[in-house]
């Protein structure tokens, strides 16, 4: 029996239908303060960081990924249990986000694909399904915050069908 | 009496001389793993990210801060007694970073003065003294990784000399 194959669509990133997965970081729709003697305008508190507990801790790292090209599929997608893992671009390309909700094994039918637009970071919330960061046009580097402690923190799953995504708007 | 009056002279930032004050976020100089299936390098844990200890966390802001013209005087500057202080350039100008190792009173004859390249992040040490972000040229964005949490976490000083930037390489 073939698996089903599926196309999968590409939104646009907002604050609204990321909101069950987790922040975006961006200026947009976000208040400031002034601070520095008014030479600074302060977005603040943009990401809940979670490091699960008094045994992780908060911990830095600069990614470097290779772009896809479309049709892309879809294989496998992981979460991290023990804690929130952001990404934020050091570059202003636009890049794919492919993430599902928390739940111990995948749904494929609850996948959602977004587009950054190459300014908006994202931080996911513990146990958000998601695909490794999938650059687009050329090699882009991210900042990741995520947590670094005792215990497990990725979980792998295969995909039962076959996901593509085709295009993108 | 008139107060005494210097220059600041400004150095390239290397993970070297920046040692003393904390790190350096770049991929320079650090080694990588391959991840996700060979698509990506990981630097990593490139950043001592301090939050104090079980009350605090840590929390991401983006600054955004407006250019200083040459000649500046540096007039007060500040430091965090509960937690270090990260600031990564999301762009690609050269900005001003001005330091001073932990003292409970500033020295100012302690102060140095560093240019990153505009891809060079810092991680300022709990303690260190510093002067608020110096973009140079135009208005410049920066995340921020600092400590959220009780108790007063800024201390700042006038500088009782003139100190002052005239120019860097």
């Amino acid at each position: 029996m073939n698996a089903k194959t599926q196309g999968l669509s590409i939104e646009p990133l907002t604050q609204e239908v990321f909101a069950p997965f987790g922040d975006l970081i961006q200026k947009q729709g976000h208040s400031h303060e002034e601070i520095n003697y008014g030479r600074t305008r302060k977005y603040a508190d943009l990401a809940h960081i979670d490091t699960g507990g008094h045994e992780g801790r908060a911990a830095v790292h600069i990614y470097r990924s290779q772009p896809v090209s479309l049709p892309f599929r879809i294989k496998v997608m992981e979460y991290h249990p023990l804690g929130s893992q952001a990404f934020i671009p050091l570059h202003d390309q636009p890049f794919l986000v492919i993430v599902a909700p928390p739940a111990e094994t995948l749904a494929c039918d609850s996948i959602r694909g977004f587009i950054s637009n190459g300014e908006q970071g994202i931080n996911l919330n513990k146990g958000v399904w998601h695909h490794y960061q999938l650059s687009l046009g050329e090699a882009c580097d991210y900042l990741v915050i995520d947590r670094k402690g005792p215990g497990v923190d990725t979980i792998e799953q295969q995909l039962e069908i076959n996901l593509f995504i085709e295009e993108f708007i």
